[in-house]
């Protein structure tokens, strides 16, 4: 079974947070929620959701085959000011695991924290490419670049979600996924 | 300023849920998170929340202008089993309060248990139509018939959303917050 975490903070958007952790684990992907300082984490709207582990609390050389950053501010900034993040997505970005980014935290989080963004064709919240120096920006819902996939906000989580899927199963499983919660209508 | 509130059971859909408590709130309006038989309630796919107040905590009298229900099952079940739900939601019904429900919910909670169907135009997950007996469904993402509002399920919770600031608010601030989730990209 494919394995992915998904790293929350204060202030995470919570659209783009719970829909690839429901649609992943419609899936059969296993989706584990981390908590940055907690178990206990409240987003931008003040939906408080509760984390299945506290960040800290999993084993140093715990691998997953995809991490998954929601945007959301200023839950963005707090995984940027985390070297326990940073070091958690250098490290998996570096094994060729998939790193998948939406709305603020491809340029906040992927680019001004990990600097992983160079050379790489990617997207964000509208406003937010400007701030990736060396990084290729693409007008569309999500973009896939080896490894690294990216999108653009709250409205286009499914979409998100759906790629996240393709990547780490197959692209049937993503299609079934997405006729399934009635995404493309 | 406008209230809404949402009804969570164990085993509610997570991303129809999540996505009106974020997006109405985005549009400044007031909206109360209520857990049946609890604060701390795990949705279908075991992500749980943390409910601002449990059912049995408010006041009887308490009144919103929009009681919200989400799908997924077996949440959809749980609140319809619960004469405390089906009060509330026949109460602010026959008020003209706004009752908007999504997936299971029509055909499980607003048909099955508080029989407020008869005679709307309203959709849900497709195969449940034909359960609301008396009813008239529409194949369309979201159906507004007077204060009842009806839609498809999680792909489809993004426009659920929006018709329900839209019908709290105005068509305008509808349109913003579409735009600012980047919604119809």
């Amino acid at each position: 079974m494919k394995k992915a975490c998904i790293l929350l903070a204060e202030g995470f958007e919570e659209v783009e947070a719970v829909t690839p952790i429901d649609y992943l684990r419609r899936a059969g992907i296993e989706v584990t929620v981390l908590g940055l300082g907690g178990r206990t984490i409240s987003g931008s709207h003040s939906i408080t959701i509760v984390a299945d582990a506290a960040l800290g609390e999993i084993a140093a050389a715990t691998t997953y085959d995809a991490v998954i950053v929601p945007g959301g501010m200023p839950g963005a900034a707090h995984l940027a000011e985390s070297r326990d993040v940073v070091a958690l997505i250098r490290r998996h970005f570096a094994a060729g695991h998939i790193i998948a980014g939406i709305c603020a935290a491809p340029a906040v989080v992927l680019h001004g924290a990990c600097g992983i963004m160079e050379g790489k064709r990617f997207t964000g919240f509208p406003g937010t490419e400007g701030k990736v120096k060396g990084g290729l920006p693409v007008d569309e819902k999500v973009v896939v670049d080896g490894n690294l996939i990216t999108s653009k906000g709250a409205g286009t989580a499914g979409e998100f979600a759906v790629a996240i899927i393709g990547a780490l199963t197959d692209g049937e499983m993503a299609e079934t996924i997405a006729e399934r919660v009635l995404l493309r209508l």
